[in-house]
C-alpha cells in the first residue's frame, strides 16, 4: 500500500530529501497573532485543547502561513494526567499544576476512561487530515513516560525534576509501576492517533537530559522502547520519532534501543555528534530556538551550518525546542525560505 | 617545593589515590543545622559571603564535621557581578536577583574596584588556610564568564538561559566583549585565593549544557581557556578544576582545551563516558545529589557504580551537583564511611 507522496514520511523511511522537509515544534504556538486571537476564545488552555473547531484552527495556521511539510496535532503532553483525573491545569505566568501523585495513587491509577476523556482529540487529528493539503504530513504526539511522570509527581515543573528523581529512588517499583502505566495508555493513545489519520508520532522525552546512565536506561529507553513495541505489534507501519531532550552521549544507542524511525535533537547536540547518529537513521533538528528569536545573520549561520552537516543525509529540518513567544513571524517566513532554497 | 601531603592535590597532580579523596559540593550549607544556626546570625546572604568570621565558621562546619579531603570557601559565584555594582541581592525562595546589563552597560563596566570589594573574601581564605587540619585541601572558585554572564544578561536565574543566549545571537561583540572583561577579573580574583593559601580553585560553569556546539568553544571553552593560560602565566603551579555541567559531549576535548587539571562531571555524565575521559586526566564527581537524600540502597549503589568504574584512576569522589537543603545529614555520615572503607 503506498499513501500519497510527503517529504517527512520518506524520511522517516531512511530516504534524504532534498531540500530537507521542515516543522517546527510548537508552530502553532504564541508568536501567531491568529493564534493568540482564536485562543481568547478558549476558555483555558485545556479547553483550547478540547475543542476540535479550535484545536484544528489553530494547528492549520502555521500550514497556511509558511507552509511546513508537517502539521503537529495542537494538544499537550499533560493531557494523559488530565484523564488521570490529577486535576491538571494551566496557570497564566505559573505553569502547569495538578495534585501531586504518591504511592498509594500510584497504586489506585486507572486507565479505563482515558481514551474517552481523549475522545475530542482524537476526533481533531480525524478532521486535520481531511482539511490538510495532500501533501502536509499529520503528526500526532505524546509525552514519554519520564516526562510525564515528573510533572505527575511533583505538582508541577520544576528545575531539574529533583522530586520525580527522588521518589524513583526511594520508590522503585511504585515508580517502575507508574512508567509502565503509562507507556502503556500512551501507546493506546498513539495508535488512536494513527487510527484517526496520523502519519507519524512523536514521543516528547522533554526531561530526559537530568537522569544518569542507569536512569536513562530505565526511565528513558524502556519505556519509550516499550510503547513503541506495543504501537507496532498493532499498527507494523506505525512511524514514530523519538526526542531524547539533553539526552546528550546517552542519544548513541537511543533509536537502536527504542527502535523509533528516527530521534529528534535538541539544539546542544553537537553537529558532529549529530552526523555520527545519522549514519545509524534519520534525525530531526537542532535550531536553536533562540537564533529564530534573534534573526538575521545568526539565524542565517545557524541554519547554514546544520545543512551543511546534516543535509546530506535523511533529515527533517527543525528547532531543537519549541519556538518562543517572542520569535517574529517574519523570522519564521525567512527560515523556511533559506532551508528550501538550501542546495537549489 | 614540595608542600604537606594532600590527597586531592595528589589527585590534580594525575596520582591514582585510594580509597578517592572526597568532598561535596556546597557541604557547606542548608542541610547542616550549625549552618542553619550560624546563617541567621548574618543579615544577607552576601553578608555571610562577607563576614570572615562567620564564613569561616560555616566553611569548617562539615570539615569538623565529616572530615572532608577539601575545605570549599564559602562564597557565591555572584560575588563577581556584586563587586561590579550590579545590585545583587538573594530573595529568600526567589533566587538571585541583579540589575540586567545592557550593551552600553558592558560598555562601562570597570573592574579596578573589584578585589578591594572582595578583599574579605580573600581574608577568609588566609584564615581557612590558618585554622584547617593540615591534611585538608583548600579550594578557593569562582564562576566561569559565560555563567556569570547569564545572570548579568537576565537578572536572575532562568530555566535555560534564553536571554543571554539570545543576548549573545544579538550583539555578539558586547557579548564576546563581556565574557573577555569576566575572564580577566575572575583569573585576577583566583590569584587572589591561590595566594591566600587556596591549594587549588574551581572553575563553576553551571549553565553550559544550554550551548550549542559553536558556542559552547566560544563563550565555554575559549573563556575558561583563558582565564587558566592567564592564573598559569602568573602562578605556574595553580591546580584548576573545571566543571561544565550539562555539557555532555562536549566535554570530550574540554580538559585539553582549557588545560584543566581535572575536570568535574554531573550525575548525568554516564560513567562509561566518565571512564574514557578520566583516560585523560582526573576526573570529579558524580553522584546524583537525590541519592544522599534517598539513602540506604540507592545511596550505596550509586556510590559502588562510580567506584567500580572511576576508582582506579584519577579522581576526586563528589556529588554531581550542590548538595541539597534536605539531604539527611546522616546520609552524608554513610556516603562518607562507604567511599573511604572502598577497597580496603
Amino acid at each position: 500500500m503506498t499513501g500519497p507522496y510527503r517529504k517527512i514520511v520518506e524520511v522517516l523511511n531512511g530516504k534524504t530529501v532534498a531540500p530537507p522537509p521542515i516543522w517546527l515544534m510548537r508552530q502553532a504556538g504564541r508568536y501567531l497573532p491568529e493564534y493568540r486571537e482564536t485562543r481568547v476564545k478558549a476558555g483555558s488552555f485545556l479547553d483550547l485543547c478540547y475543542t476540535p473547531d479550535l484545536a484544528v484552527e489553530v494547528t492549520l495556521q502555521p500550514i497556511r502561513r509558511y507552509g511546513f511539510d508537517a502539521a503537529i496535532l495542537f494538544s499537550d503532553i499533560l493531557v494523559i494526567p488530565d484523564a488521570l483525573k490529577r486535576n491538571v491545569r494551566f496557570v497564566q505566568g505559573e505553569g502547569p499544576q495538578m495534585d501531586p501523585i504518591d504511592v498509594s495513587g500510584i497504586g489506585n491509577l486507572e486507565g479505563e476512561s482515558v481514551l474517552g476523556h481523549l475522545a475530542p482529540v482524537i476526533e481533531t487529528v480525524g478532521r486535520l487530515r481531511q482539511e490538510l493539503p495532500e501533501e502536509t504530513a499529520l503528526l500526532g504526539f505524546c509525552g514519554a513516560p519520564w516526562t510525564v511522570a515528573t510533572y505527575m509527581i511533583a505538582g508541577h515543573g520544576t528545575p531539574d525534576q529533583a522530586p520525580a528523581r527522588l521518589f524513583a529512588y526511594r520508590h522503585p517499583e511504585a515508580f517502575e509501576k507508574l512508567l509502565s502505566f503509562l507507556a502503556e495508555i500512551s501507546a493506546e493513545y498513539l495508535i488512536a492517533q494513527i487510527d484517526a489519520g496520523a502519519d507519524a508520532v512523536q514521543i516528547f522525552d522533554s526531561w530526559a537530559g537530568v537522569l544518569g546512565e542507569r536512569e536513562f536506561e530505565n526511565f528513558a529507553v524502556k519505556p519509550v522502547a516499550r510503547m513503541i513495541e506495543i504501537v507496532r505489534s498493532r499498527r507494523p507501519q506505525a512511524k514514530i520519532i523519538a526526542f531524547a531532550k539533553g539526552a546528550g552521549l546517552n542519544l548513541l544507542h537511543y533509536r537502536q534501543k527504542t527502535k523509533a524511525d528516527a530521534i529528534g535533537l535538541d539544539w546542544s547536540v553537537p553537529l558532529f555528534f549529530a552526523a555520527e547518529l545519522q549514519k545509524d537513521g534519520p534525525v530531526q533538528g537542532n535550531l536553536d530556538p533562540m537564533r529564530v528569536v534573534a534573526g538575521g545573520r545568526s539565524l542565517e549561520e545557524g541554519i547554514d551550518a546544520i545543512l551543511d552537516k546534516l543535509g546530506n543525509g535523511p533529515l527533517i529540518f527543525n528547532l531543537g525546542h519549541g519556538i518562543t513567544p517572542e520569535a517574529d513571524p517574519e523570522n519564521v517566513t525567512a527560515l523556511v525560505r533559506r532551508v528550501r532554497e538550501a542546495g537549489v
